[in-house]
């Protein structure tokens, strides 16, 4: 069907036809005076009500070691907590640091840590090296990429791929350079590429030589047990790989309850070998006296156990796969054929990553925003908000509910081919 | 009567008697297998009891603003609490941040910021200066004095007098030095002498010259709100007074409810001015989406309006203000007159500041060990935990229940003299 071929096999004719029929679309999708929003990987409101049994816990504030909870005190958190968390996460709860709601926040004062005194392997605290690199596979979060930017933390970008950051690429960047001291990973449904970072790419990056003898993996498990399929990806086990391979303390895991009860009120959790643990709460104690126990008894509670955090995920997968699976149809039905994008379809997490046709993404969001569609900025998954070949966007599917999330993935898709279209036609 | 005779004024024979008599007191009292702790201001259970409301609330999970507070965002904190707390601390809700369960934390943040970033008035970031340093009071509140030696910033003290730090003292340090860049005050029923700053002070330090174009005054309010009489004392307005002296980006206030509601589970609260809450929300932004909102309207449906928070605090006022009675009557029926300590009569806060005789507090301290009461380690109250005449002893009456209190209060009081019996016999 004609509808399908390639853009770039229309004639001259043929190509201003179809641009005038895009910018008819075009202009018929900006006088419907929409007002949608596709940017933020935010859970919907139909998510969050799934957890509003919290709202009436913990029965009691004596959680099950016999602590009261309303006091002070337990820096790493409430073992009842850590337990569950640390099975899920496949480590000890030794291991586990349960804190406050924000696991970005934990990843921000481990990076201030070393900023400031430097890790348990660090010859000396970063903010005194002459010059500190972070690898950062593209496309990834832009939340990393402004924290490391903060911090005048330099980024260099190795590519994402299906199964993870491109391991060559790390190690041969690695191996020399000791101003490289760390990699920032989403390792399981990536952000925004949904990729899943294989065993064997997870053993080379904890077993690769690195010349800074206290190189970090940032292990952002954001969206560990966000499975979108039946078909639920296993992270690899980044923290026993690592110790096998003679480097216990490089990687740090990172996870959170913000995507699996209340995205602002849940509990952000750190894990690492012991000795890391320890120096984490070594610095940790400087300024706090401990975390809110009660959101954690709440939390542990809510729960139960493991499974039960992963039956509270089956509810998620059933209100998102359903807008993802729609992104998809559109997308496919849309642009399939036509040579103007390619996505990912991914079987977890919150991001769907569209690539257009390069130089075009920049326009695509623009041309979203002026007909009432909120896109992430191009190049936002980008270090310094640059992406090279203007390609890369983002989409968030979970917030909106079901009709805007077709009503905004129509007008994605005009905006896609009316860009295309005045590219091509130079 | 011959008990309340100083004990310089006894003969060497005399002195001989007073102490083995004391000894022979501690004896009976080391045989009795106490284990009793006076060490931590900590809220009582009664005291938590309290707040147990919250353990139901909040009602609904939609603020006053019309706010989802389950979701992400809101990095300065719901306003229908930063009302209540504005009010409270005479600022505007624009200068107030509400942020998580510690105003420690809270210090502990803004403090990174000023070393990695600097402030709204840094030439450059504090870690990149060759020294930096800060005014301590003393005695002052140890957390404040490890945050800043983990930091490797210098401490200077000045005396806390019973109208705040000697202001004199502390405007001819930083007149000519541009490395002392702060002064850490808990301007309110001060940790622990339970001093109060009196406005003159607050002026003078508000509006002192300072070599240091960004010099701050970490103002700790913990206890703003904590009175033991009726006789409450209103903190020093030093946020209008700065600004009127035409430095109002030099103090930062701090609060929180850890004392209010749960000690574990409250919210901290910043104040400052309104270009200096940007500053801090500009830096705290990027490693947070938002603080726990739920909370925070949990506490604001809780308390209700800035009335309900004065009312609460009665309910703790009566808890707590016995306690530190039978702590007076203990020292005065014991001590008195005997010219070995003297000690502080708080009228709010959550400590006695007891001075024995130079050069006996560590050994009180021992002897309280040994005899099962937990005191916190002397010279505590100092940078560096270093007192140099050995003198000073925090006590801190409010988590044991009454009858701890007095047996407590009856063995420190044996300790003391026998401590001053060993040092005058030589």
């Amino acid at each position: 069907m004609s509808n399908a071929q390639p853009l770039t096999e229309l004639s001259a004719d043929q190509l201003a036809a179809f641009r005038q029929e895009q910018q008819a679309a075009y202009e018929t999708l900006k006088s419907s005076g929409l007002k949608l929003d596709l940017t933020r990987g935010k859970p919907s409101a139909q998510q969050l009500d799934l957890s509003n049994g919290l709202l009436q816990l913990p029965t009691s504030y004596v959680d099950a070691a016999g602590t009261d909870t309303r006091n002070y005190g337990g820096l790493q958190g409430i073992a009842q907590l850590r337990e569950i968390f640390a099975e899920l996460l496949w480590v000890e709860p030794e291991q586990v640091v349960a804190g406050g709601n924000s696991s970005l926040t934990m990843m921000r004062d481990t990076l201030y840590y070393l900023m400031l005194s430097g890790g348990v392997d660090s010859p000396r605290p970063w903010a005194q090296e002459e010059k500190v690199r972070f690898i950062c596979p593209v496309p990834g979060y832009d939340r990393h990429h402004t924290l490391l930017e903060s911090l005048g933390i330099e980024m260099l970008t190795v590519p994402m791929q299906a199964d993870g950051p491109d391991a060559d690429a790390v190690a041969a960047l690695v191996a020399d350079d000791p101003t490289i001291k760390g990699i920032w990973i989403v390792p399981t449904y990536s952000n925004p590429a949904g990729a899943v970072c294989s065993q064997e790419v997870a053993a080379k990056l904890a077993s690769m030589p690195t010349a800074a003898p206290d190189f970090k993996i940032f292990w952002d498990n954001a969206y560990a047990f966000h499975h979108l399929t039946q078909d639920e990806a296993k992270s690899a086990d980044v923290l026993s790989l690592a110790s096998a391979a003679g480097h216990p303390n490089r990687p740090i895991m990172f996870a959170s309850t913000s995507k699996i009860t209340f995205a602002g009120a849940g509990v952000g959790f750190l894990a690492a070998s012991v000795e890391q643990v320890k120096w984490y709460l070594g610095h940790l104690g400087k300024g706090s006296i401990g975390p809110d126990k009660i959101n954690q008894l709440r939390h542990a509670e809510f729960f139960g156990d493991a499974d039960g955090v992963r039956k509270h995920m089956r509810g998620h997968r059933d209100i998102i796969a359903p807008k993802f699976a729609e992104v998809q149809r559109i997308l496919r039905q849309r642009l399939g054929g036509k040579g103007v994008a390619t996505w990912t379809d991914p079987i977890g997490g919150y991001f769907v990553s569209l690539d257009v046709i390069p130089g075009t993404a920049s326009r695509v969001v623009q041309l979203a925003k002026d007909a009432g569609i909120a896109l992430t900025p191009a190049g936002a998954s980008y270090p310094y908000g640059n992406d090279p070949d203007d390609t890369n966007i983002r989409l968030a599917p979970t917030f909106p509910v079901a009709e805007e999330v077709t009503a905004a993935m129509e007008a994605v898709a005009t905006c896609v081919l009316l860009a295309a279209a005045e590219k091509l036609a130079g």
